[in-house]
């Protein structure tokens, strides 16, 4: 029902459980893209896998603990993006996403975190939004990279992916930074 | 974050805690005219209050028991609309709602109810949708009648309202009667 | 170990998890006769269903919304009455039933009823007690009449029914007419 | 609603929260009296004390752990008795029980305390039923000795009573001694 | 990571969940000898079950409610030891126990029992311990002799084990006695 | 009763409910001292503050996700030691403490975080654990360095303290990284 356009012909919904079944065929259409990022996958066998995820999630939203929206183009789920958590003391949030190899290339994902993170800091009042990539996952890297994010440093085999631990890089940025992503919101735009 | 446009400057969102100030100012400016016809109203002294509502309205999201959401006009948050439960055995849900009364006279809570109809019949494919008003709030009872609502009976005294017991009027739309609604809302739209 | 005596060799008595053998065995006896208005009997397939439905109603008794009892005739579990839950806002309930087609045509439900909605009314101190039955179930439809009950209107498609949606008729008696119920116990204690 | 008669114008009922004023009201008449053996009578200062109490003990019915009975007699509630919990492994439970000052010399305890031990043992087929009593307390004592329970040991300073720590003998009952309690009803009724 | 030692090379530890694996190897070893007299040993048939059993008792940490220990000898994991429950308006508790054969006949059960009664006595600051034993069960009656605990009584058909019901015999210690299980070391401690 | 030697006259102990008392003096005694750098001290106003915090503690015992050790010296507690929480998919934790200032300069921290780590990273074979300080926190800051941590980043005003938001710098050591912890701690231990 309720929607957050992010450009055109893309918006941002909540997830609902009539979805399911759709994010499904997404994951499953996604498996070796997403897999080599995300250690959920494998464990994602099928439609009832991601209903009780989104029970998690509906249980995040009721103690006001983050949320998560599906990504939608031209009226096709094609992605997620969302929230791992508020901490409300510290007023930080941490963003995950994933985007169906089909949407990409569209600025859809930036567009989304752009999003995401003005809500966080604008709306919600937050100080400081997260988010952790892969070295190797360039295409993710560029992402907070154009929003103007300042990365900060390297954190060692601090997931595990199926077989290995794997590296991230820490990215953020501060409230009183909007402003950067803005100026990175017009570069992106152009891509849009 | 997220909206739904209903009408030309107004749209629903979902319920936030940032948004349980607003809600407590309108309430409590609209106190004599809710007053007559919703029994809680003196119950909710403070934000405080609200915001424990709107704890069971998370609740309520978080297993899949209907939702409420927030009128918006022209920027300002007017009024509330929900689902007070989902029976998905049955298939049918029922609909509250109140309005602030400098934004009556426009066709807010005819759009508004018209949109969550419309939601729980074609997107949540419920079977039935029930409204229940009291017999001498012709405002109220004038919504379900515009847009094709069938009268079903009174219940007697079924409602507690500070002194008295009232009685209730029940409507009901069925599934394969969303046409009807779209009729009405041709008349409906004039008025928007 | 507790009963309420309803009539000679009947009374109510409260459901105790050594009974669910029993209460499952009479459902299974009268599936065909109770199926006809009950949307729960296909998925009541073993003792085990009714020990899980029995647990529910447990959890009504903490909470104090509601109670079951079992109808005892002739030594023998025949039947079934319980308030749905208590809405001690409003102060109202209602009542549902089924009964072993062997202890049919004795008054046993009707006196259940009448001793039900006594409760509700006169310990209880509740307001208004209701009971819907299908327009199609003249045994059921009696019970009301004949305690004094008004009929108050027709809720369409409001029930689901393994195939269809059927609709019900709703009956009301309030606290002020308990003296109606009595005189409709003469007639029907004439039954008994 | 529901009773259990176990003597003259004397039975048990479930404790409802309607009853909570009374059963209030009763023991603040009896503190010095029940005090003297009975932890709980001081921290008991209100109707909302009672309350409480009653809340744990309708969740001990929810979790089939034992239940509560009030004593009425001439239509006032005179006292209580109850399973402090259900050994549904080892099969066995403890009664305890209070009485109104002016409620006693009638037999009222003997009656309740066989009812109940008759029920644990036949109805719920119980294996023991265990009652401890302090050793000065010969009106409590004498209660277990007519029903023909077996007097097994006296545990030291096990109970705290405000002040000191009190020593209780234990008596018990088993399945197959029903008997000895049948013989000792004779004798007790005469005193009813 | 914690310990106390009770004896050369042997010391109680925290039952931790990665230890569930050792837990099971010695039960499954030990079942004739200690399904004499435990009712649970049939019902543990796989790692599993013990960790079911572990989960609860680690919430009976989380609620102050009792803790179990581990008996580590010559760096194996050779028996258990715990306290079933903290009554703390009473001020006591129980201790159960079980030991590997293999380590038998060297005093460790005596010296893990002599730990616990300290700790629960000096520690807590509880004024009563009682230990429950099968008459026949010599071994285990030993122990509380030799630690100065005296002999109250003993309760019949108390409980279930596997195909009869058995007697215990029950021992305690109080707070002003722990004296006597300090001259108990003594005789013990030669043993060791 | 529990205990863990971590240097002469200096041990690790399980937390307590009977300590909280203890815990609640050295942290008022040491207000001005830890509130630099722990944003929770002023909320802690009284011994019923550190009671709830460590029901908390018992909590995550309880889900075995994290536990927390008082450190004892010469008898006295003088600080604490824990881990925030177990990610057991990624095989990760965190540690943090604080320590008495009458305490410092005695080693006691580097051999408390080295017995903690060895735990981890030994027992529980989780793979890297993570310490995070203020930039200007400088003993802070030198026992990771001291044990041969990995510096990682710098989080940019990730904490808040009271009236701005603070930076963190991120210190790691891996499961194969022991050694270099082994190494550090020769020069540590001529300390203590």
């Amino acid at each position: 029902m309720f929607s957050k356009p992010i450009a055109p012909n893309a918006e941002l919904r909540p997830v609902e459980v009539r979805h399911c079944d759709e994010i499904f065929a997404v994951i499953d259409r996604n498996r070796p893209h997403i897999r080599r990022w995300m250690g959920w996958v494998d464990a994602t066998k099928s439609v009832d896998d991601v209903k009780r995820w989104h029970a998690t999630v509906l249980e995040q939203v009721a103690k006001n603990n983050g949320f998560h929206a599906a990504i939608w183009w031209r009226d096709n789920l094609v992605g997620m993006i969302g929230f791992h958590a508020f901490d409300w003391v510290n007023k930080k949030t941490s963003i995950g996403y994933w985007l169906d190899q089909n949407a990409q290339g569209h600025g859809l994902m930036t567009a989304a975190t752009r999003a995401m993170t003005l809500h966080a800091l604008a709306d919600l009042k937050l100080h400081r939004v997260e988010i952790r990539c892969a070295p190797e996952n360039h295409k993710s890297r560029a992402i907070p990279k154009r929003l103007g994010f300042t990365e900060e440093g390297r954190l060692r085999e601090v997931e595990w992916l199926y077989d290995h631990f794997g590296d991230l890089v820490c990215y953020s940025l501060l409230e009183n930074e909007i402003g950067k992503m803005e100026a990175g919101a017009f570069s992106a735009s152009s891509r849009v």
